[in-house]
């Protein structure tokens, strides 16, 4: 490629860019659903709090199902004021007990419609939320409704597969994590920093 | 559904996850792809920085192209002892200059070379290196084998869209974010805290 190619496309590159930028003016809290079989939606959403974070925002996290391991991230966010609840009876398939799992997904609700309602937050990480809503452990007018009346400001962030097409609907952005392939498959042991 | 239909749901589901896991028993560093043209790759690959650092792994981190913005999980990442090498040229359809990008992209690859080299690392995160592969700024095979020639227990992420197949092929794990929907395209504007 020439250079004058080089800077034409690069232009408008830029030009779209910025077009798009500046053509975006509303200010308010984000809605965001990272959903999909992929690996790295709780990452992800983890990784938004980080950023919050290190902006000097305050933020809180709702785990559902992910709550017995000991997890990285969890020991650094909670060292920087981040709040925790988290729905401690592990993977529901690891329970069998749907009485027990509904019961432990209400207490961890309530943790998060507390966070929903608090203004002093500019950030909630609903994390695995959606299976929730899947197994229909809690209801799904509940769940969008609260997150819907939250404070303007405060952006919202849910993880977690087959999100419900009604939450994607209400969501600003949206990104499915599609698995292209899994070290798991090819017998790679999980790892400590990686998986958990 | 009755509570015995659940119960066999639910242990169908956890006998299929426990021989998955059983089964993956080889353990070394794994090479994680992060691709697709969706929101969250780059904080999924920040997200397992904090993991890693949450545990008291050592990490460290390229950012190829994003490096003039301030970033906030660059402020809480860097506080606690992560090593940031930043492209300062910023987006690359800024600068219109190919020269410039090509020895702004050598200059932060050779701090990639040192960390990919120090066994002292657990992590390290390539973010945005797919660009540096696609724009031919950097060569491919090189790069490839200097991931592949990392020290065994070292675990690397490389972020960023359209991932070189060979770079995929080469990766244990993959996760496409493919965008379903984002907030500036509806005209909300980038937020702190949740873009950067």
């Amino acid at each position: 490629m020439t250079e004058q190619r080089y800077k034409e496309r690069q232009q408008k590159r830029k030009n779209k860019v910025d077009e798009t930028v500046s053509s975006a003016q509303i200010e308010r809290g984000l809605l965001l659903v990272i959903t999909g079989n992929g690996k790295g939606k709780s990452t992800s959403g983890f990784g938004t709090v980080a950023r919050a974070i290190g902006h000097g925002q305050k933020a809180a996290v709702v785990q559902f199902i992910k709550g017995t391991w000991e997890c990285g991230e969890r020991n650094l966010l909670e060292s920087h004021g981040v709040e925790f609840a988290v729905m401690a009876t592990g993977f529901t398939w690891d329970t069998q007990d749907r009485e027990a799992d509904i019961l432990a997904a209400e207490k961890a609700w309530s943790d998060a419609k507390r966070m929903l309602a608090d203004p002093g937050l500019d950030l909630v990480l609903l994390d695995e939320l959606t299976y929730m809503l899947s197994y229909k452990y809690l209801g799904l007018e509940e769940v969008l409704q609260t997150i819907a009346n939250r404070p303007a400001e405060m952006s919202v962030v849910v993880t977690g597969r087959g999100a419900h097409p009604l939450l994607i609907e209400m969501a600003d952005t949206v990104s499915e994590v599609k698995s292209v392939k899994h070290a798991l498959n090819a017998g790679l042991k999980a790892r400590k920093g990686i998986d958990w």
